[in-house]
Formats: C-alpha cells, structure tokens, sequence
C-alpha cells in the first residue's frame, strides 16, 4: 500500500524547500522567494496611498523591549532570546573542552541585549514612543520582520523561523477599530484575487498554561483577534495565512505611546503570514509557477 | 565649537535607519531596503550562467551544523545561540517573579536546536553533503541570509545582524581557486560601475585569544582571505564591504562533502555585505538616491 508524501516531502521533493534536520527550519529556493517577493509588491499595491511610513526591521529586538511587551507573561514557550559567550581564555578552553567531550557547552552562554522577534510589529511601538506624540491622524506603518518561534513541527506552515508582513495602525479606538475592518475585508479579497479557498473567523492566540486558557477565552469573547484561514497542510485544519488584531491601548501604555490628546494610543495590525501565503500558492495551483492559473500569475506577476 | 554630527546620527536623522537603543540593532526605511534589493539584482547579473543553484536562508541554522562549523573554536565572542523557556506552569510562575523583582531571569532558558548563522554560507555545507557526491562540475550556488555576530557598537557598518549575500564554489581546489580570481576581479568592476573608492587587500579573520593571534597570521601567510575595502564609517579604517575566501578543503572534510572522486570538496567564497554596500552608496553618493551620479543610476535602476 503506498503512504501518501507528506507535503513536506514533496516540498523538499521538488526543492522548493531544503531539510535542514531541524524541523520548521529550512533553506528557500529563489522560486519559494519570488513568489513571496511577488505577494509582498501584490500586498503593498492596497492601502499604499494611506500608509505613512514603510520600515523593515532585523530577525531580533532589544531585550528590555522584548520584557515590556509582556512576551514571556503570554507567550514564554515560544519566545527565542539570543545567548553568547563572553569569557576569555581560560573559559574558552573549558568550553571548548566541554564541546569536545559530547556536554552541554551552551550552560555557559550568557544572555545579550537581543531577544528574536515574536511578532514583526514589537520592535515598531517603541521607535514610535521615542519620537515622541503622535501627530493628529496618528501613524499608518507597513512594515516586515523575520520572527521566531519556538515550536518544532512537520507542518511546513508551522516554520520556527518565518517571515511576517504587516500593517500597523496606531492611534485612536475609532481609527484603528476601522482600519481592521477595512482590512478584514481586504484580506477577503486579496485571497480572492490569488483564488485560495479561504474564512475569516474569531481566533485566540497560544496564550502559555492554565492561566492562560482565560485568556484565550477572554481575547475571543472580546473578539480582538480574527484570523483568516486557508487549507494548507491540512483540509481539516486550515493555517491561519492573516490575523487581524486590535490590542486596545495596551502597548500604547505598555511603551508610553501618546496620541494628539496625550492619551495612550490604541493599535492594531494586520499580518501576512509570508511563508504559508507562498505554501497556500504551492498547496493549491502546484509546483509550477508557470502552470498557475491565468489569473493568478496576472495578480502576481503582472 | 560644532561637533561633527556621527555618520550613525545622520543616517538616523534622514530616517534612513531608526535607531532601537541596542548598538548594531537597526529599522531599516524602505529606501534601505530598495538600494539593497537594487544591489542584489545588480550582483546577480554577474556570473548569472554560472549559478547551479540559489538559496535563501532563514537567520538560523541547526545547532548541531554549528558546532561542526568549528565556529566556536575560533569566534566564541561573536556566536548567537537561541535560547527557550521549556518549564511548566511553576517554572513560569518563577520566571515571572524574577522578571517582576527586576533579577536575571534568564539563566532558565535553555539551549535549542536553533543557533543563530555567523556566515550565510554556513547552512549550505551540510544541504549539499546530505544529497551525497557532487556532480563532476562541482556546485556554484547564489545564496543570500541574515547573519548575527555579537559586536555592539556604534559603527554603523558593524551591525549585529546583518545580511550577506555570497556566491560558494565547492568543487576542485583548482575550480574553487579560479573562482576566487575571477570574483577578486569582478569585485572590483562592480565598485567602478558603483562608483565607491576600493582596494583589495590579504585579510584575516578575527580569530579568539592568544591561539588566534597564529590562527590569524598563518591565514595571512596562505593567503586564504582577501577584503575589498571602501571607506563607510572612518577614512583611515575603511570597511570590508566584499571578501574573497579559499577555505582549502576544511569544510570538505567538516561536513564530509565529496568530489565525484570521493576526495573532500574544496570551498570557495564571495560575500558581499549588504548593509555595508548600501552605507557606503549613501555615504559617497549622499541620503537622496534621485541625486546619486547618473551612472551609479542607471547601473542600480536601469
């Protein structure tokens, strides 16, 4: 009888992805890249004319940023911080000692000023506080990060290191609730456009423990997260490929963003999630960017 | 009496990078981003028939290829290695208690499979030793990724990650020789058309410690490390913007890569520093591309 290949299998089949050893962590070929490249330039060409700044940020953020944003209290089974050696020599022979004996070398390794990114629009909100009020019509950012997370899987959607486009909307309740509306729509028809059977339904993220789950039920209720979902590795359980959050004022007081009034500016964004939009485009037109349909290879390539 | 404004300040001021607190950890604007890209497609249109094969990686690599890497042998001090939290709801309970008391609660994280790429052509050693012997030509892949060295400072030229974009020839000692000369030269073509100030010198690695000064001189002696340099930061110690790299057959016999004759592969490297490239562009050719030398337009934007 013959077992079916996963997806996973036929990504590194077809050399879209490269296995590294190391579940949700591979190399990209420059096709996986293009494609995301192209929904990037897609995605930019809606809502360009109300952004007011575009910003890109590096795989890791500021520690004491990454302890403001109440991170480890939410999330601490997927956060990644960023550990290095900082003896001398002495201590390096016994490292190295350590290392060439089979132990546990990385005892020694002392944390850094840089925590991996969880989610691409933290290392924005305090840039933003440091300048300063925001003006009258508050700030509209596109803006794109690596991110990680801690969380081994053979669900080629649920890399460790992905990549995270996003729109953020910073300023006050009624703009940033109506900006997630416009989006939510938006997103709609953008999977539309790329012809991905999609639904948008209220959503929760992975909040840690039992503590948690209240959370989770309480960020539901209040409806602060929708999440739009395409069958990518899986038909009964679809991949979340966008979310569209309002977090009220929280990281508006977390880091001190003030808006016009001197009041703490609510925020919400929406995300891409870059790499399982590419896998939706593999999962349901093929490995063959040149066989997609008319239409969708028109919306991407022009 | 004025103080001259740091190149640093005025790539902050501009808003072509936004500072983050953490020294080496930058936002990058979208015309950052833009010149890079230009750059990117600018150096692949050299040696583009060559190409076997192209890459992208994600900013980490599995820790087990990292230690075989050697890297902590010879550059302990500039490692990132990614750390978790992996307790339960006690543990979280502590860790929570530490943050809150303002103490070090990071000595409970715990190493993970994951360390953070020193040298974007570290990943693709183990990718090609995995698919068995190589090919009679050899390989000769285009690959692109971010990297993380741990070096605060306010260099903007020395950031702690950073992207790299490389060329790797493994093959023959011969073939991977004759491709280091062939890219030596192309180097220095590109700056000309980019118009920067360069030169080409035998360099080093900065190796660790004591061992390392002998490491460092009997890498000068072989000649195994060339740097095109460009003055970015300072006139009188310009930054190594390319460099040009003959690993012999290290990373061969590391990874156990082989030729078609079963002989250990010889490596080769070019690594172009993207950041550093884009600094240098605006900092020879000023903070507004529109105004850049008509040549270095054309060249970037067709």
């Amino acid at each position: 009888m013959d077992v079916p290949v996963s997806f996973l299998d036929q990504l590194f089949n077809e050399r879209v992805l490269h296995d590294t050893g190391v579940d949700g962590l591979y190399a990209r070929s420059a096709l996986f890249e293009d494609v995301i490249s192209r929904f990037e330039a897609f995605a930019l060409s809606f809502g360009k004319d109300e952004i007011s700044e575009s910003m890109v940020f590096p795989p890791g953020m500021p520690m004491p940023d990454f302890e403001t944003s109440g991170y480890m209290k939410n999330f601490p089974q997927l956060a990644g911080t960023v550990h290095a050696f900082c003896g001398h020599d002495r201590d390096h022979m016994g490292l190295l000692q350590c290392m060439a004996a089979g132990e546990d070398w990385t005892k020694g390794q002392k944390a850094t000023d840089v925590a991996l990114t969880p989610a691409a629009c933290y290392p924005l909100y305090p840039i933003l506080a440091r300048r300063g009020m925001l003006p009258e019509g508050g700030a509209y950012v596109a803006l794109q990060s690596y991110c990680f997370r801690h969380e081994p899987s053979k669900d080629p959607a649920r890399m460790q290191m992905f990549r995270q486009r996003e729109y953020v909307r910073v300023g006050s309740a009624k703009q940033t609730m109506a900006f997630r509306e416009t989006w939510k729509q938006r997103g709609s028809e953008m999977m539309e456009l790329l012809q991905l059977p999609h639904e948008v339904e209220v959503a929760n993220d992975p909040f840690f423990g039992r503590a948690g789950k209240i959370m989770a039920s309480g960020q539901r209720e209040q409806e602060l997260k929708f999440e739009l979902l395409v069958p990518v590795n899986s038909t009964s359980k679809p991949t979340a490929c966008m979310s569209f959050n309002y977090h009220m004022d929280n990281f508006g007081q977390a880091w001190n963003i003030l808006q016009a009034d001197g009041s703490p500016a609510h925020t919400a964004c929406v995300g891409f999630g870059l790499e399982r939009i590419a896998l939706a485009l593999f999962r349901h037109h093929g490995f063959d960017p040149d066989a997609w349909p008319e239409g969708v290879r028109k919306v991407l390539w022009g």
